[in-house]
């Protein structure tokens, strides 16, 4: 058994030994650029952690875990262009750095590197791991579908949000736990239970996303503060605010969304104080994280071998950046 | 055993049947848009092909077959984004007729559906299966990009073209019968065989497109004569004629390709034709039609099952459009 700063350690060395081929440059040097812009590996990890909750790592969780991160990769190179970002974790987006076409085509064989790794798992597993893994994917379409579609609406329900960060977000990091689960040899009842402790966390975790960026220490997120409020983004704290406020805070709130100036960000974030945001948001952090924190419990694994899995969860859901 | 067309109607039943998700719809109509579309559907036809080579058809092709086709045509989704191509087969492209985040959502999630098509085949068949669809998705991914590589650079050599066209068209018609031979229950050696079957198949249609651009006839290609040179595009004529000119031909054709009039195209087709380019191109279709002839004729079956793959071939090298 090992801890997540053990287990990510282990892996990126796994990891470097995906090398792309040199040729066509053009097409394979964004794509380890985008690998070796780092990232938190949370995805990979939570994979092999799964895996050895029942059983010793073999090479069925390490590519799986591999194909995880190179598929969620994919999706981050897409989501760039279609979410126009010129920055991820401050450098420079594939997109920008090299262009539009680029950004397609270099995202598209990502992911079918993610499956060729996949194929690499034993076959008595290869067609259930498979139609997790392609059910998760197809979700996480849907997900940027909606998030997408919200963008163009005023008000988006809380309902709706979350939906979207369930699909968008959740659900790889509970099937990242949920596959290294099935691979380490657990019933179909007991990688369902780490599914839903997975799939809780990841709420948790886009949650504290949504929190940090308006709620956040600059100084340690390494982010300017209200950058979801400067872009009009549906985060939990709109959908929430929307659902709360009476009929004359809404007047008031809909035009502080329709300002463009300085002290948008700060006028905004008064408002959210005035309605008690932070303290909603903390809530449904806290109903979240006590959800997952159930699910791990009740997860029919002797404790000491949770250990870890704990230790990770406290440190992904006290996150300050 | 099943005529082209047979197989063809058949398919089209089969792959009516896979329906997308109502929602999100502006996630999915996309994809039922561009099926919709319609095509050739070449490359599912030779898979069944492939396969009642030597079986009667089972799910296992039908599944692969549907794999196959909606993974070209996500390539086809993303391709008209990277090319700027406002029209596919006479109709607007999915990217113009929605916008550009729906043209690559909409290509990835139909890639996944790919693959879930694929994990239906039998647990004896997928990871063979899966390693020769993934190699391919990669050369087709690699291919496009020297495509794209070769739209910024003045000159082209004819290796590197055919080169090109081998990695983007080709290998996917080789593999697409050559899955359905595997699945059929061929031997290694003669799903090979056939393998470069339809590879060859796949450079004399790649080639007899170009051809068709420049020397074909209008009222039967049903498109304008002389859009690849109207676009620069780098094509088998363009890259020979390279090759064949002296340096005063090759100062007369690099002015004739930086014009932008009107009678840019009949000046170059004129060109061609006093190079002989036309006999350059129909002698190199001929050599790979020939080649395909041979490693049909080499396949180890007996003659009469081959039969109606001997008339898709005839069909398919003699296409007017």
């Amino acid at each position: 058994m090992h801890s997540f700063h053990e287990l990510l350690e282990q892996f990126e060395i796994f990891f470097s030994k995906h090398k792309f081929p040199d040729s066509p440059a053009t097409l394979y040097e964004p794509c380890s650029y985008l690998l070796h812009m780092g990232g938190k590996r949370v995805r990979p990890v939570l994979c092999l952690m799964g895996h050895e909750l029942f059983t010793p790592l073999n090479d069925n969780s390490w590519n799986t875990a591999t194909a995880v991160e190179l598929f969620h990769n994919f999706t981050l190179m897409h989501d760039d262009i279609m979410d126009n970002a010129p920055l991820r974790r401050g450098v420079t987006t594939v997109h920008e750095k090299y262009n539009l076409a680029t950004g397609i085509l270099s995202g598209d064989v990502m992911s079918i590197y993610a499956y060729q790794h996949l194929n690499k798992v034993d076959t008595s597993y290869i067609h259930a791991v498979m139609a997790l893994f392609n059910q998760t994917a197809i979700q996480i379409c849907e997900g940027q579908q909606l998030d997408m579609d919200f963008e163009k609406r005023d008000i988006v329900s809380l309902e709706e949000y979350l939906e979207m960060i369930r699909l968008k977000t959740s659900v790889l990091l509970g099937t990242s736990i949920k596959l290294g689960a099935m691979l380490g040899g657990a019933t179909e009842g007991c990688s369902e239970i780490l599914s839903q402790f997975g799939n809780s966390l990841g709420m948790a975790f886009q949650l504290r996303d949504d929190y940090l960026d308006t709620f956040g220490d600059t100084n340690k997120t390494g982010k300017q503060i209200g950058g979801d409020i400067l872009a009009n983004k549906k985060t939990y704290l709109l959908a929430k605010a929307f659902e709360i406020v009476d009929v004359n805070q809404k007047i008031v709130l809909q035009e502080l969304l329709k300002r463009n100036d300085q002290e948008k960000i700060q006028d905004i974030i008064a408002f959210f104080n005035s309605i008690q945001l932070k303290n909603y948001i903390e809530e449904e952090i806290e109903n979240y994280s006590k959800k997952a924190y159930f699910f791990l419990e009740k997860t029919p694994v002797i404790s000491s071998r949770k250990k870890n899995l704990l230790e990770v969860t406290d440190m992904l859901l006290h996150r300050e950046k």
